[in-house]
């Protein structure tokens, strides 16, 4: 036992947009989960199915991570309560140290080339003027001192910032060697901000995880440098609110043969994620990520708009409204509506730390480059085909029953 | 060819309640899907999946069956036009002779033991001062009649009648000898209408559905009875609406860890079968079969309750509304509501038509018993513990992707 | 009596539009309900309160009209059953001739200056090489022959058309002279189809209806006109559905002293009014109309936006959908949704009947300009700052009220 | 003005029920808005068209009351933060002292004939043995008290407790000298506790508000005492959510001519109010109350059946689904439904302030027996024949441009 003890692992957990709500939802949660003062609902991970795959433990996380505004990380988590997280004070009193501690582990990030709108939220950074290969550098230094400082075995990079104006996929995207030249040249065109970060977190040989819409972060030439690197990565999209419930009801009128007519999303929001999206050019992105659910599951593409609004009363109470119009027998016209009301950072945290712990296992495994057993938590998982929620969850479950062989029966060998 | 279409099939479709609206709009889409009129939507078996299955074709049907109520076919399709279906009229003149000519192959039923609602509905039968034997009898005549008259290969039989109120489950209903003896000796509480019509046609080698929730169709007694002559039964109460989107969306709660604290259903719904589940008896059978969903699929009993009110004006476009109330990371409570407004027969009908030709299919190779792969139609399906939506249609598309091997196989080996 | 019904009016309602989903359900409506195959349901003068005002009959309604598109009414009233009404087809068969009779009636309408998407429906119309005085002379020389050939004691003209892009006005159109010389140069800015046939129908002395948004029609120098010529006009865009739901809910907010944050409206209609609010200059002047209601109920502008979606298959079924998010007593934010499901023609067409009513008896008593008492009926009610719906209401009532008393006294000094 | 300070008023706010969650947010807001910490928002009486009737403030109310649960009034104010205020924390530390100086203005209630789950609830209580005229004793000493021991110059009592189960309403109710001989008699079936407290504070002179559906308080024989007595009265049953939603929309449908076919209501909430409410004979005194509004403003009674449902786990958040089901033009079928998510103690709180201050203003000009101005806030108001809600809220406004007229007229003369 002593022995297993002192083989414990330290995995540090760097998110990038540390600053935002859902990060603050993400450490709040993992440090009342460590003290005692809350439970596991809403992680995939707390399953039975996956207690004997030995994930890292939550309480054996140290956060860290950047982000491009100042704001103290403790004043983030007042925030994170007052818009979203009905947490009862005298829990965050008991955490209010350990939010301070990981203080240290922060540092600024950058906004290259991420649009006005991002930009325009950085508190004093030196914008854009850098060089790209200087950008680099500090990426890859700043993780290097996160996981020396902390003595950690291993780290994993999840990307939790805003959405960016979705990138012109080009053909240097898709060449490693043509993208590095790129970068080194200072061809500020070559990607944006999540690019950099993607970029850096492989080369350190850190799992990364793209949970926002920004196309830019896993490029073909990133994913290729992940596989040469035995790093495991995954993206895009977080799927949490609407498109969760999209893919699991889609397949019920595939499964009926009734004829989706028009299916009409309504997203209304009012955190910063809400505000950022109110451009029409950071918004593309996401509606590209949500757009092509559907038409994948059903074979056909019904007319159908997501429809994104910024309602800031709403601060993180996502307010999804949804509109199906579907046709059955005899051309009989029916409808199906639901309205969705949730916490975005209350849905999503709990799987960035989930997302966190199968990378860190993926990792151990010695898996490099896509992870599409993790197709579940995404609204666009890269490499999959599967857009059918449940079809992908078994995805999962058989990953975990097969790791968990393999597990033992590495065990058993030794 | 020549030689396959002298030994097309010609397969009886007997449907118990035929005056309701359902078994309408049965026979209007299958004359009106014969004449080029309508499409196949709606109809699960149109799936290319059971394409190579063989399936009996739905204009090799011939209709027949029985009802309490004298109303000419013809006006029953027009009420279903009213009420429902919202077909072209010059489709519905297309088929009018068709649907006169069914006329013939349909006689009186019975209201054995059916409650004082559904008893009240009755046209002039005799109401329960016949022999149990007698009764038995007649039922098995009418099958007889039906088969010699049109020269039918085989016949199905679905139950489609009002439901009844809850039979309590005895000894003698476990045992085929006790179960015979009280028939025999006209013990009135031994079953209800459904228990004899079942007992009839599994005696007469014809498949049985039970598309209502009436549990006293198929009492183990007379599942033992089907296994012996070999006949394919399954039930109960197809599934249709609220329970349909119930069993789709409660696997992503599981899937996702998050706790349904509250699960609230209300149905409303207008035509014959809301007037008789308005009597408390009756709608006590319904509940209870709507009622287990959630805590097979969940492993927990979350407050849960469905409502079923009587709202003339809906006529057939039942409206269900679904309040679902859940916790989730660090304690958030969120909610999910979605409203169904769905033709209660549109629905149902061609999943009828799905039954008759997968159960006439068992038939043919020989399966007897229950047949558990048809559970994705059902909200309580007999035999199967499997409630997820999506896994009970992966056991239909397993069914047929073995069931269409070995159907090919024995074509090689012939 | 003889001698009453020798001087039976012989009133005329012109329907700009006359092709439309509207209009074609107004004149059904109106032959439906002559031959007693309808009732009045939807009319707001068929209250009781009206019957004393003696208001035209419908039944003496003649139909007249003029459209942009050819199509026989006949068959737009067949498509207006496909897409909305749903009407018995035997009632239908009743007034086939009635409508065949109404063709006579009808002549060809202008696009001038009407946008792209409206231009690009006009069935091969010389569009915009005419004169402007020569469009004016020809909407004169329509009502003339109209009203000759059917010995009509007076005509109410109501413009049903699509939506125009909104009229930047200018000082010209402030003053009546200035705007009468515009026009005679030819000035083409100076107005939209819909200011022309405004102008024509004034300067004929028929009483003018602008059911539509466009702001072309009532500008200022035509009410001045109006009001010279003792010509009743009112405008704009008749209150149908979720802003009638609106004006009627806003005012319970109010006077419970509830404060709110957001009313987020989403509108979806796949009709051809749908099609052409899709395009986004047409669709601004619909919301103009629209986003004022609130502002001008509560006295504050709450964060408000009206949204509108076309979703093709919804036909002539709007459905809108909106989110009021309201904050209470100690900052407690609440919220009420509702979801509206109305056929917009079913909607509108009974209040065009009732406008023409009401409008010919205005002319009928000598009331000359704007007819502030109809503003429940309106969106945007011309000169009216009342836009509580109970409160426009009750100015109905009082105007019905006094009219109905001086009517009588009148009768009594004869 | 140092004239006027000295001759400030102190008035008690007596509220029976005391330690409930709308008792509790009463005296939390008005504690908050006495040090500045929320606003009065939800205040019907905060609004513009008050401020010159001279209504006592709200900082000078001193809170009592009585209750048949000992819970301190520090732990009910806790519980209100828990289950539906979502106060921040601060502002509830810096009332504490106020909360529970309150604690000795607060005395034990009476449960006589209330019904099981009533009484059930009750902590330690003799339930029942007392002889009425000792329990009107009580009731009335206590009421001095409060009176004497804060040197009041007037108190308001309001019934703020669970609902009771109707009373049936006999002859001796219609008749004072009867009734009063009953009690004396000590008959227990004359009344249920609400009876006592109101006959209580109106024989102690103190004007007497029913928030509460129990029909028992103001019988007629008690209105007829407060006549005599020059005491104001009023009820019943605080209109706060679903009913008011109802009366704002129902004459919308009438004003349209749209005719109503079903309005069908489902109330959900999970409180203390939810849990009593669940007893279907309690249950039965809230339907009556609620069901009546639809018929009073339509004319005709739609079928309209409200469901309460006990939902735990909403606690205090309650919500109703309504569905209305109405026809339109050409006899169109269309559907408006909406969802209100209000706090129900939010919701009631403010408008208890508003009735208090009403009806002490009714007592100083000398007003006696019901105050029918009062009807829009109340779902079944007394003597009110007008139930479209903008209408009463007219009849409010009418009373106070009246009083306020009077009440300069008064200071001129003076």
């Amino acid at each position: 036992m002593n022995n297993n003890a002192e083989k414990k692992r330290k995995v540090g957990l760097w998110l990038i947009g540390v600053k935002g709500l859902i990060s603050a939802t993400v450490i709040i949660g993992a440090f009342a989960m460590r003290r005692g003062l809350t439970t596991t609902t809403g992680m995939v991970t707390a399953s039975s199915v996956f207690t004997d795959l030995g994930l890292v433990d939550v309480n054996d996380f140290i956060f860290g991570g950047c982000d491009i505004r100042r704001e103290p990380l403790l004043d983030c988590a007042r925030r994170a309560m007052k818009e979203g997280i009905t947490l009862d004070s005298f829990i965050f009193d008991k955490i209010t140290s350990d939010l301070e501690k990981t203080e240290e582990n922060i540092c600024a990030g950058t906004v290259h080339n991420c649009g006005d709108i991002i930009e325009n939220m950085a508190d004093g950074l030196p914008a854009g003027n850098k060089k790209l290969s200087d950008e680099l550098l500090t990426i890859r230094q700043n993780l290097k001192t996160f996981k020396e400082r902390n003595k950690l075995d291993s780290v994993v990079v999840i990307n939790l910032t805003s959405t960016e104006p979705p990138l012109t996929i080009k053909p240097c995207h898709h060449n490693l060697e043509e993208f590095a030249k790129c970068v080194k040249s200072n061809n500020a065109d070559v990607g944006r901000a999540s690019t950099l970060y993607a970029y850096g977190a492989i080369l350190e040989g850190c799992s990364y995880v793209n949970f926002t819409p920004s196309n830019g972060a896993l490029i073909p030439a990133l994913i290729e440098l992940a596989e040469q690197r035995g790093v495991p990565v995954m993206g895009n999209d977080g799927k949490t609110g609407e498109t969760l419930v999209k893919s699991a009801l889609a397949p019920m009128f595939l499964s009926r043969n009734l004829e989706i007519l028009s299916w009409e999303g309504v997203n209304m929001l009012g955190n910063m994620d809400g505000m950022v999206l109110n451009d029409p050019k950071n918004c593309e992105t996401k509606l590209k990520s949500k757009d092509k659910v559907l038409q994948k599951i059903m074979g056909y593409a019904p007319h159908s708009k997501v429809h994104i609004h910024y309602v800031p009363s709403l601060a993180d109470q996502k307010t999804a409204w949804d509109l199906i119009h579907f046709r059955g027998f005899l051309g009989g016209k029916m409808s199906l509506q639901f309205t969705w009301q949730g916490y975005d950072s209350i849905l999503a945290a709990p799987l960035v730390l989930d997302l966190a712990r199968l990378a860190d296992f993926a990792k151990q495994r010695g898996e490099a480059g896509l992870m599409p057993h993790l197709a579940n938590f995404f609204k666009s998982p890269l490499g999959v085909e599967e857009y059918r929620h449940e079809a992908q969850y078994e995805m999962l479950l058989d990953y975990a029953a097969n790791a968990g062989n393999k597990h033992y029966g590495g065990m058993i060998n030794e």
